[in-house]
């Protein structure tokens, strides 16, 4: 496995629009994508910002892993999301190691990504997301 | 104000080798800085990810802000950092627009940076570092 980019951080936040707004005002950024991913239960923006993307997420429900987040934790950083190659691949090396997988298959994310994440008990507490970006995106 | 990247993503750890080496292990990926920060109280150690890093922070002792930070909510995403190319004129902007700012005066960081910390409650939870990074380094 290779680790190519930080592809983004994920920030899970209460009202999307409003932290749009906020990022603009104080910060001068502005999202590049913006669209509802069902399959992870969220309505998300990407803020480009160098190489990388803030990516904000809204829940769809609160009974979404987004949602029970905020509810027990409040606003604040969710993941940090790796670009790879193969993500397959990716996952076999990680079971091999020992990581403890969320998803053992990957999933649709945004951008017509393919995505998997790692259990935060895996390392560090922190979870983590993996993307095979679409080559058509 | 101009964020120009995800200069790194902050995550505290109790074990800074430990750490290291299961990212190694897992990931695949090493360390390019390690160094004690007495300004911050910690050790860290920042790992190369396309354009970014990953930074593992390790306490110096409990009694300073990511010792408290692990002993509240355990092992997890610190804060995200944003390179800026004047660390004044951001702080002046962002005070100007009522963000709450840790640091009035830029810090010294890791690589011979100034930093400084804009308060969680300023914006999606999330305690966010601006970093000016040394043209000496």
């Amino acid at each position: 496995m290779r680790l190519y980019n930080v592809d983004h951080v994920g920030i899970a936040v209460f009202d999307l629009d409003a932290a749009l707004s906020d990022y603009e005002r104080l910060y001068g950024v502005f999202p590049l994508y913006r669209e509802t991913v069902e399959a992870q239960g969220v309505e998300e923006a990407m803020i480009p910002v160098g190489g990388s993307f803030v990516q904000l997420l809204q829940p769809l429900s609160a009974d979404s892993p987004v949602g029970r987040f905020l509810a027990s934790r409040g606003e604040g950083l969710h993941h940090l999301a790796f670009a790879v190659d193969d993500i397959e691949v990716a996952l076999s090396e990680l079971a091999e190691q020992g990581a403890r997988l969320v998803d053992t298959v990957p999933r649709s994310g945004g951008r017509g990504a393919r995505i998997a994440f790692v259990h935060p008990s895996t390392l560090g507490g922190t979870l983590v997301e993996l993307v095979e970006l679409s080559h058509d995106h």
